[in-house]
């Protein structure tokens, strides 16, 4: 359509049997394969043809013994830039957005791995950006407790701040590879960081070479104030959950409005809120669907999933009635902007517990929407049309199914609307996300 | 031949244009492909296509400003676990080899991600486990100087010992993923391990599923004492780097006598000497091959190169005099065997530092051979029937040409004799190996 700029970007959140807790336990998943790498190269290269912007992972740095038996690790475990090197092989233009944070990493490895996945998808690199929120992942890497939320985001902004630097290490056009003179790399355009602060002291440079973007794509997810705060100062695509259109606006041109403060303009922050689709020819039958799903769900696996989540052992609380209030969350250390979601949720719709776990089971409170590809569309053109979000972060319910569902009906609608590219404009995630190619240089080496 | 109980195996060392020097001046070099992971691709499924047992990369956590102006990061800088999970998703046999350090890496992490190599290449992983030796890396990890060398290793018995009980964390078995009654896990399968020691405290279980070979195949290559007590502790292949037979023979006895006070026996401890052959249809070929990349050779950069490699700084010394007295080594805290080793060479032989440099060039301490394929054939054949090598680390000169020649005309030769395989017996890199799958379970896993 000719009054629109450009269209929405798309990010598939990839899992291995969809986002619903009970996706595994469906007629159509492919449980015997979780592990096999053609069954997400097939996945992958689908989102590909439909011309979807990215795929993203997310990840955790630890699972607890109780929740393994119902499901925890659907995913496999499969670490996330293990999985998106392996699929930077099969594929050619869309982004790969691996996560990993910055609590339980160190920032000369992590800018090294990301400048390696950029290099070999040759431009296609993306970044979320994650402190980690539990105890339970910090037992894993030898602390007792998660530091403060705090002091997680000052070691994260250090952390991104060293990567940066490692990444500009190498300037443009640093590699010659003259044979003749024998000159590989230009060492005046490479240069050693001396980084030194509270965490961390890096001396440089990268022992990998300026990558085809510069930097990767930095996404981050986080909806506290620290996390906004922080979104707005690093982050080029905002992951988030909202539950309503008035939410998702509010949220938006909060964000927007913070980035500008740290002189960003609009188009450096891609806002792409999660969305949970269950499509069907007619509404009924996506409702069908979604009930189907909601019967295969397993309450006590629910429960300490939600337990988990929010840090409050709920497995005591009686199913069918509200959700009792809650210790004082104001402390919580982890997670904390989705507990004040799950909670606010549960207190405004009147939730019984378990209707509040059956609402979760899809999306862990990001929207979820049961209807046909029109409709899906519908809301999607809506909270895209009216300053709610640059595009989506799409969440199938199953895999593959749901996600042959929406490419298959809802991409050609939203293609037919002129709402979403038809082919991609770029080869690099950069590229099609309408990003510049960092601070300091506009143009893609020509290496 | 119906003597031999089994054939030897075969490593390829891989570098993008070849483990001489000057190998990416040659006019072979692709150079221009040095990011490309088709280019890579290319080499390992030829290397496949030979039978290979696997494909390995070396690493290290620094580049020096000074080395990369004449050749240094030659590889691209490609990390080795981003590479090989790529060419995992390309390839079906062949084992993949990373390198990580117990030094600037987590042991929850490393153990993931070679869980998750492992899954995805469906039990072709393997892990050369080095503890890095120089200052120029400790600086990029928040410390001045790297620990002394015993330290070192205590870091890396522990860091091993960590990730071995994590990824016997989750049995044989533990996945259930049955749908009707909703149990993914059995979680009396999955365990906590609650270590807690010098260097690390870590809960546990991991966060993947144990993998196709349960554990990923241990490599090592130091050969100092220290690093052949480790090796005969834990490595089920080692690489070496051996001038001689004789000298290559003492060595392989005393790591097998060493390995059977562990109480390992002979079969589970392969030991692969580094091989840097020349190939041409007559020796003068060869020779006049060998002679090209000799003159290629930069001997400036050479020099840094040794001097880094010796931490010893030799750029003012005289080129065409004997090798100087150096100071004493024995206090030597990184690189401490290859530094004796190169010393012994250039005392032995009397030669000129020029001289010195020049045969490192090629192969950095390790064998280096100039002949017709049934010269190298000779040479392989000797070692392997004599008691100093189990198979071999091929270590081309040059990337692909002198790999192609390897392949095309060594491998036949080997074949021929009964030396090598002509398919590979398994489809994981243990059972190539003829390594038993761990210590607790037989067999891989039905996954």
């Amino acid at each position: 359509m000719a009054e629109l700029k450009k269209g929405m970007h798309l990010n598939l959140f990839l899992t291995s049997m969809g986002h619903h807790e009970a996706a595994w336990r469906h007629p159509s998943s492919d449980i015997g394969r979780i592990h096999d790498i053609n069954y997400y190269r097939e996945i992958v290269q689908k989102a590909e043809a439909a011309k979807l912007d990215s795929i993203f992972l997310a990840d955790r740095y630890s699972v607890s013994k109780q929740a393994v038996k119902y499901g925890e690790l659907g995913g496999g475990g499969i670490e996330p830039l293990t999985l998106l090197s392996a699929l930077a092989a099969v594929t050619e233009k869309i982004g790969l957005i691996a996560t990993v944070s910055t609590s339980f990493n160190e920032p000369f490895n992590v800018a090294r791995r990301f400048s390696s996945l950029d290099h070999i998808s040759k431009g296609r690199a993306g970044w979320n950006v994650i402190t980690s929120g539990t105890d339970e992942e910090a037992l894993n890497f030898n602390i007792e407790r998660i530091p403060p939320h705090a002091e997680r985001y000052s070691r994260a902004k250090e952390f991104i701040e060293v990567a940066i630097k490692l990444w500009d290490s190498w300037e443009e056009g640093a590699l010659v590879k003259d044979k003749a003179s024998g000159i590989y790399a230009d060492n005046d355009k490479v240069h050693e960081i001396h980084h030194k602060s509270n965490y961390f002291s890096v001396k440089g440079p990268l022992n990998s070479s300026r990558s085809p973007q510069g930097h990767p794509v930095i996404v981050q997810a986080g909806s506290s104030k620290t996390g906004i705060d922080f979104a707005a100062q690093y982050a080029e695509a905002i992951f988030t959950a909202q539950q309503s259109l008035t939410e998702a606006k509010g949220f938006y041109q909060a964000l927007k409005a913070k980035a500008l403060e740290y002189g960003r303009s609009q188009n450096e922050t891609i806002i792409l809120p999660g969305i949970c689709p269950i499509i069907g020819k007619t509404e009924a039958e996506a409702k069908e669907k979604e009930a189907m799903l909601h019967e295969l769900t397993n309450t006590e696996y629910s429960l300490i999933q939600l337990s988990n989540r929010i840090g409050i052992d709920l497995t005591g609380y009686p199913l069918d009635e509200p959700l009792p209030k809650l210790p004082d969350i104001s402390n919580i250390q982890g997670h904390k902007s989705r507990t004040q979601l799950i909670v606010s949720l549960a207190e405004k719709e009147h939730l019984s517990l378990r209707e509040l776990l059956l609402r979760l089971a899809g999306g862990r409170g990001h929207f979820t929407i049961a209807g046909t590809a029109v409709q899906v569309a519908d809301e999607l053109e809506l909270w895209f049309k009216n300053g709610a979000a640059d595009g989506f972060n799409i969440m199938p319910q199953l895999m593959s199914e749901g996600f042959d569902d929406f490419i298959q009906l809802v991409v050609p609608e939203l293609q037919r609307r002129g709402l979403f590219r038809t082919d991609y404009e770029s080869d690099t995630l950069r590229g099609n996300l309408g990003l510049s190619f960092s601070k300091s240089d506009e143009k893609i080496q020509n290496y």
